[in-house]
């Protein structure tokens, strides 16, 4: 899926709105276990209920490795079921956040690109260029490099400062030497607009992932503000607090609802910083 | 399994060989694609042939995420084979480099150290405290936490320097406050002896998992020179130079050969520095 690409979907959806696909085997609605496949049957009846507001997918594999052979089956099912209904309507981000010497990343690469048939993948930068370029071969396929995540321990590593600048601006900015705003993405947490800001300014024209908005569009709109660049430029991914708005036999109309919520939202903003 | 039961298994062996089982389809011997699963069949061969030289063996996950839900299967086949055949004389490592935040963390935890029932897993810092902190909390596993890798691309973020110390310095130190020598492990590349001896300096206690080292031994007199402490603290794994040094019907004789090599020369090197 190419930039222009996903920038059409962003346009029409007006969204840029991605659905995290973190799926619990113990967080879905009861019912659902009478399936033979309660996980599939459960994303499909989210992908049914908010395919048209937003613009990717992005299942989180740690949920579904976790389940073992089957949960790969639920995987591959979910991301099938995603092409197969919708074409060319979602960017699909494999979010398995990995990192490896060269024939290893390679191995992933074709794992997640061409078996499971991502269109983008998370990487950790740790191990440098070797670990990241295998993923960047393939053609209209995405890299997604972690760079300021939203999480706690973020700020162990992802702050140390070498006098100019703090290791994840250093880590965009080699990257950035690898890769284009054609196949290479960042993670950014979304828990300070104003860093936002500052990484946007590092990379203008590079999309961002932003997860750690929840339905209540916290950070919405700061966020959109400081993010949005030309070509949309931002993609924000709520998970749980899409997929598991109902906890009923509703569960898929309560994600419709949350789902709409943020949409609207963007549809402002895009309006008012991406016109 | 605990630091004294794996130097019972070295002093027992006169090794601290750990046999990398990065088993690719595309290079096991031809005759064994006649079987059902000829990636188990080739592992099984392969222990069979190296347990009582080896303390250790490495999966690294990605060979066999690469073939999805039968992949799987033949590395629980391979992990649940050395369990019962050589119950307690091997710590078994899941080299997944898995790094995310915590609940996901969790669930890898979970699907490595009880579904694959691994001893140890790789784990990439770049998320810091909340990615690594989850795999702590089980009894008798361990975290191998990445700090100096030995490819090329170690260079573009691991030494990034913020006037006192390197990135991996500063990854180990502050993983030191959070795991102790009897749960936390290093990845330190084979590349420089002399790095080995400063690592040391930096943690004198913990055992270092050193890949890089080839049947031929290349390092592997300096590495055991600065490397080695009072109860070993080293692993140091072969992957290709052990499975594929033969290509034939005789693939395991040749992997055993190799094995014994490097066990022969580390029984040397335990009698000199590890009395």
């Amino acid at each position: 899926m190419t930039r222009q690409e996903i920038y059409e979907q962003i346009q029409a959806k007006k969204s840029y709105l991605c659905v995290g696909l973190d799926t619990d085997l113990n967080r879905i609605p009861k019912h659902l276990h009478a399936y033979d496949d309660p996980i599939f049957e459960f994303n499909k009846a989210i992908i049914d209920a908010t395919h048209d507001l937003c613009v990717s997918y992005k299942p989180n594999t740690a949920f579904y490795e976790a389940m073992g052979a089957k949960g790969w089956e639920a995987l591959q099912k979910t991301s099938d079921y995603i092409t197969e209904n919708f074409p060319g309507n979602h960017l699909i981000i494999a979010d398995a956040k990995r990192g490896d010497i060269g024939n290893t990343s390679r191995l992933y690469a074709r794992a997640l690109f061409e078996e499971l048939e991502a269109d983008a993948v998370t990487v950790a930068p740790y191990m440098g260029i070797d670990s990241v370029q295998p993923f960047l071969e393939f053609d209209d396929k995405w890299v997604i490099l972690l760079a300021l995540t939203s999480n706690k321990g973020s700020a162990d590593f992802q702050f140390f400062h070498n006098g100019k600048m703090p290791l994840f601006e250093h880590v965009m900015r080699t990257s950035m030497t690898w890769g284009t705003p054609d196949n290479l993405m960042f993670v950014v947490g979304a828990t300070h607009p104003e860093k936002i800001q500052e990484i946007r300014a590092i990379a203008p024209d590079h999309f961002l992932l932003v997860p750690g908005v929840g339905a209540q569009g916290g950070d919405l709109a700061g966020i959109s503000k400081y993010g949005l660049n030309e070509y949309c430029g931002l993609l924000i991914s709520s998970s749980r607090g899409i997929i598991y708005a109902g906890e009923g036999e509703d569960f898929a109309e309560k994600a419709r609802e949350a789902a709409l919520e943020l949409q609207q939202e963007m549809a402002i903003y895009l309006k008012e910083y991406c016109g």
